[in-house]
């Protein structure tokens, strides 16, 4: 009888529980993929399944990255792939199609948006001209598109696979995508086939194949094909010659007003892409692909719930942060056209130097199976093409920006304790980039400069990014070295842990710069530091200029990727040694020094919240001893720089970095990537609680937080003192709550006991 | 009136010509493809145009590098693409198709032939089991296949685009073709479409796609298709999944008991094949194909003609030898899925390093124009991708043997002044070679082992293939030196030229073996000789073995890439200085010393014919004031080793390379690859006449020639007394006539004025 009662007992609770569930709002409708569209932020808009590979979304002309433009740009048509956060030349816009009225004779049906309406897994739009509506959901493979015509209008339809983002007249033009090929055919009165062949774009891949499938649930009426400049009325094939294919369909203007499209894509075949499209949509109702898409992202998005007292505002901002760190990379498993294997194949690291800080580490966090995936994915594609990804779309390796990043994503993978994968196989693709000059081309994989910096023990001012090379090599090797020491390969830690100190070959000590002493400076291969550096590559005159930490190499007499810093300057990237923070702060003159330093560099703008490199220094008053600094300025950085706006991210979204950087500080909680912990800070939510794969919980309250109250008191581990400003991963593996008592004042907590560091 | 008699007169005397003409057998039925088709020689045995994309052939199991083996081995099938006299694992073989009668329920439908007839452009089988007959023709990027089956046999086809030649079940097993994936589709009852996509092979290249569409010109009665070991009654079309897919085609047992079949291939996508087809082959007849194919060939092969008294041996192996080399590389323009722009693309540089010393320069004097076509496809290739290629086929570059070849290919073009080539671009794409390590992958392109090249004068012990690569290299260099200097960059020249020493510096001087001194012996990278060098990478126990220059390293032990000579050993290598035989003389003690080291290396067989790296060495007599002993080895050679049997190519003709050494010494010149002459010879055949691209003809006269009358006695170049045993290349491409009067012993002709040299 008490088991009886038990059992109702656990029903009815349940049953609340469920009621309570349905009556609130899903997570997904918190989702705000508008956020960060605008200004520099560059995130996809379009619907996306997570990790999916197709990703439908209106062009505005051909150079936006992510294909979107606000009104009143003009939309030149719906592509089915596209990236997310980007910066640089575009990549992909493949397979554009366009609804149109009127007469089958033109192929630019440029158009403008009436209306916008963007939510998770939906995009509509209604145009001035004609007034069509295209609506747009999508399942992994399939876009489903959901157009509708005015009354008694025409019609009509382009399919576009000549199209494509960042196209430039130049051959081999840097960054460019180029035309190679493409083709379509009209199979039946509803049924069209072909393919889009590009290459070049940001990572100057090979050329890449996206083949597609459309089916139409009304008859094709009357069709014209097009190529290269010309119409043909008779031929319902168009083939590759080298040059752009198009056609324009018209569905009559009678019947059905509401036409609906179907178009599967793949990177293996035009059957493969039907074969989507059947495996998938089997049907054609629009709400069942976008209910099934919304369902995906809301079991997703559970795995971490917010108190209910959470603004929405901060709701939307946190579920779109995770919602952004989980649209790329984009998982191509089984659609890979370089081999065949059972191993998972994910393509679109866009790319590893933007995403090891903290995108990697979250979804080790929220979706551990997936971050398994992907580092079998990584280490797979070393396995066949020798080396590792860094950057990677296309099909293809590149580029590399600075380091050999994919170190920190499978250090932080070992060192959290990730599941099926094979570490001595990770320590040896890592050997590979530490070991093996990529040569030929030094921006496609593996280490530029290599040669130089296991010679010098630096990368030499003349070499590309010397600076920053460096500093991101001595913290790769210090990956190596994690990595070895857990497999217990003691002469290669040994080895590595030397090398992880290299940095400190480029740090000028007497170098004084706005106050602080002490910073990584270029030095050529002499050994000499250089106050001057060249200005461009005149071999007559030898024209230099003064080389100053506060410098950002980028005008334009110094090309983009020659810089000594890509993408920053001296002060950013001397505070940027995650893996010494305590020889950083000795070399910078202690803590007093330390903290001026630090203070000097957020107070004066010489942070630049816009792009990745700083991403960990605001915590880095941990290290001296003053968490409750760290906790101060993040909150200051988010309420500048970060809202639910169009404008809500600060800079480039780069594949979530920016958003997983924020989820991240809405917790409480910041990784540093490739070591086993995080650091603790005020969250901005009350309550955090998030449900790992193992099936623990893990709670993170802070009592009386408010924003007065927003300094940590003492905290609580399960209910015993905590007095750490950092927790281990494994520690929070282990489920359970974190309980932190609030101030209004700073307090002795987390002053003691600092970061693990080298 | 005069005109018009002059008119008729021309007219008549045409009408003679090609009354003569047609009287005679006509020049491509001296072809025999059948020459070194077994033994070592592994030609390509079925029909081909001039360079032609396409290649159907038989394949008798996977192994065969060309597919066919000799009756009585089984056939499996006939595939479309093949590769002609190549070593190592194989390539292509892909689109694989076989007829067959019976019941549609099984995949394998293996054959034998009961007899087999071959000649250019044409190939006929009859299977003893079934007594089907099939004939094959071609077009460029078209097979013609015409089947025959026996009166009311039922008339089966198997249409299986998961073949390949060269399976192996372990995953990137060296040198093996992996399976990507495959697909096959019934457009109609009389077409198909498909393609087939794999890996890997000699070069190791990334994935390539053969796509095809067949056409029949009766209709299928029945189909089945297949994949991945199942049958599928009601499926028209299997997708690629990454499995193997075909399908069994019955064309009924009634009716038309002749099947024909056309299949176009493409590297772009089914409907370019499709196209290939319509612009090919716009009807079904096989004799036309063939007839077309004659001509093209006929034309070809025109630009030489023999004296009328040459015999049917010495015509066939003359003729065969230049077929040889035209059928490689493969004239891909317009089917190229990497890029698109207007210059040629060739692929199948199979490999350069074979082909550098006899092929490019035979190219160069009898089909100018392609070889410009190829120079710019390889200039293209580096354009495109960042290394010119060494190896290439399935359009990706690798591998490298040894030296970086196409420096030598570039240096010929440019020494006998071929026009329409941008020689800065290729003095560019040299250099590249030269300064930048290829990294990652030091098979792949470029110049493996080139960084302790250029620090120590030499590739020290340890790397693979230190030996060759260094004079490889060194020769490379002297290639570079001579385009520099032809471009006035007489910087670049001083410093190559030097380099060019290098393979002195691993000359050791005193080393003695079959009493001859000075051996190119293993060196370390401190410099010290190497008496014993390491047995295998055992890391606890050290075992060596003694190298000697007698030694081949290819037993078990050691890996045939990781050799210290590629495929050779110190006697053969020791004596392939082409660009500096007098210092080699010096070296090797002086002329008698050399005259004695030559006779013992031919003497004591340490020479080999059957293969690349000896090519130049029986013409060192040259060097020595005695040009009659280079010809006396040269008959001896010849007379013992081709013939115009199966086996009568005594190594892999690799893409021509040994056939055409054979027609270089058969017209009594041979060229020193890279540099502006050629060595005279007593030639096999009594009259050349070569019709150059520039309309002169030159004509080379043997008088009273015969086996006694073996020796040159004097000679006349247009009427001139002409006493050096060596020709620039610019007089001959002037035109005119070179008399040889010959005499029954040596005598002082060409002894005093020896052939240039750095």
């Amino acid at each position: 009888m008490k088991l009886f009662i038990k059992i109702i007992t656990f029903f009815v609770i349940a049953l609340c529980c469920t009621i309570e569930i349905n009556a609130q709002k899903q997570l997904h409708n918190y989702v705000d993929p508008m956020i960060g569209s605008e200004g520099v932020g560059r995130v996809f808009i379009g619907p996306s399944c997570p990790y999916g590979m197709v990703k439908p979304s209106p062009d505005c002309t051909v150079n936006p990255n992510s294909g979107w433009l606000s009104i009143p740009k003009e939309v030149t048509g719906f592509s089915q792939v596209h990236v997310s956060g980007t910066g640089g030349g575009p990549k992909y816009g493949n397979i554009q199609i366009m609804p149109f009225s009127g007469a089958l004779d033109k192929l630019d049906q440029t158009s403008h948006r009436a209306e916008e309406n963007v939510k998770l897994g939906y995009y509509e739009t209604v145009f001035k001209e004609n007034q069509i509506k295209t609506e747009i959901t999508t399942a992994e493979k399939v876009s489903f598109y959901r157009i509708t015509y005015p009354k008694n209008a025409s019609k009509g339809l382009k399919i576009d696979p000549g199209f494509f983002l960042g196209e430039e007249a130049i051959p081999d033009g840097r960054e460019a995508q180029q035309f190679v090929g493409s083709q379509i055919e009209i199979v039946s009165d509803t049924e069209v086939r072909g393919y889009s062949r590009i290459r070049g774009g940001w990572n100057n891949g090979r050329a890449y194949t996206v083949y597609f499938w459309a089916v139409f649930d009304q008859p094709i009426a009357k069709y014209i094909t097009w190529k290269d400049g010309k119409f043909y009325n008779n031929q319902s094939a168009q083939f590759d010659s080298g040059k752009k294919t198009a056609a324009l369909f018209s569905f009559g203007n009678e019947g059905k007003q509401e036409l609906n499209i179907k178009i599967g894509i793949s990177f293996l075949s035009e059957l493969k892409a039907r074969n989507n499209i059947e495996v998938e949509i089997p049907h054609w109702n629009f709400n069942t692909v976008l209910a099934n898409l919304e369902n995906k992202w809301e079991e997703l998005l559970s795995c971490i719930t917010l108190s209910g007292d959470t603004s929405e505002e901060y709701k939307k901002m946190f579920y779109t942060g995770l919602y952004h760190t989980m649209i790329m990379p984009v998982d191509r498993t089984g659609e890979n056209p370089l081999w065949t294997n059972d191993e998972p194949y994910y393509d679109d690291f866009y790319c590893i130097w933007d995403t090891f800080r903290t995108s990697s580490p979250l979804l080790t966090l929220i979706d551990t199976k997936r971050q398994v995936e992907i580092v079998n994915a990584m280490l797979n594609i070393y396995k066949r093409e020798g080396y590792l990804p860094e950057g990677r779309s296309g099909n293809d390796n590149g580029r590399t920006q600075g380091g050999s990043n994919a170190e920190v994503v499978l250090a932080d993978a070992f060192v959290k304790n990730l599941k099926g994968i094979d570490y001595e196989l990770a320590l040896q693709a890592m050997l590979k980039d530490a070991t093996v000059p990529p040569g030929g081309n030094e921006e496609k994989e593996g280490r530029g400069g290599l040669l130089d910096y296991l010679k010098l023990g630096y990368v030499p001012y003349g070499t590309d990014r010397a600076g920053n090379r460096t500093i991101d090599y001595s913290y790769n090797d210090y990956n190596i070295a994690t990595v070895a020491k857990g497999l217990n390969h003691m002469n290669l830690y040994n080895q590595y842990i030397k090398q992880a100190d290299n940095w400190q070959n480029l740090w000028r000590s007497d170098y004084v710069n706005n106050g602080s002493t002490g910073f990584i400076m270029p030095k050529d291969a002499s050994g000499k530091w250089l106050d001057d550096v060249v200005f461009g590559d005149s071999k007559i005159q030898k024209p230099t200029f003064r080389y100053t930490p506060v410098i950002i190499e980028s005008p334009w007499y110094v090309c983009h990727w020659c810089v000594f810093f890509y993408e920053g300057n001296s002060w950013e990237y001397s505070l940027s040694i995650p893996h010494d923070v305590p020889e950083l702060i000795r070399k910078s003159g202690g803590e007093v020094a330390f903290k001026k330093r630090l203070d000097t560099f957020f107070d004066t703008k010489l942070y630049n919240i816009a792009n990745e490199p700083s991403f960990l220094t605001p915590c880095l008053y941990h290290w001296i001893g003053k968490p409750y600094l760290s906790s101060d300025r993040i909150r200051t950085i988010i309420k500048d720089n970060f809202n639910s706006s169009h404008e809500g991210l600060p800079g480039n979204d780069d594949s979530g970095a920016m958003s997983s950087w924020l989820a991240f500080h809405m917790m409480g909680l910041y990784p540093n990537a490739g070591q086993p912990y995080y650091l603790l800070n005020t969250p901005l939510i009350k309550e955090i609680t998030l449900q790992l794969e193992n099936g623990n919980y893990f709670k993170i309250s802070a009592k009386k937080m408010n924003d007065k109250n927003r300094y940590i008191k003492s905290a609580l581990l399960n209910g015993k003192q905590y007095n750490k400003a950092w927790i281990l991963h494994e520690d929070l593996a282990k489920g359970g709550e974190l309980i932190l008592e609030m101030d209004s004042k700073p307090s002795a907590w987390g002053t003691t006991i600092l970061p693990p560091t080298k």
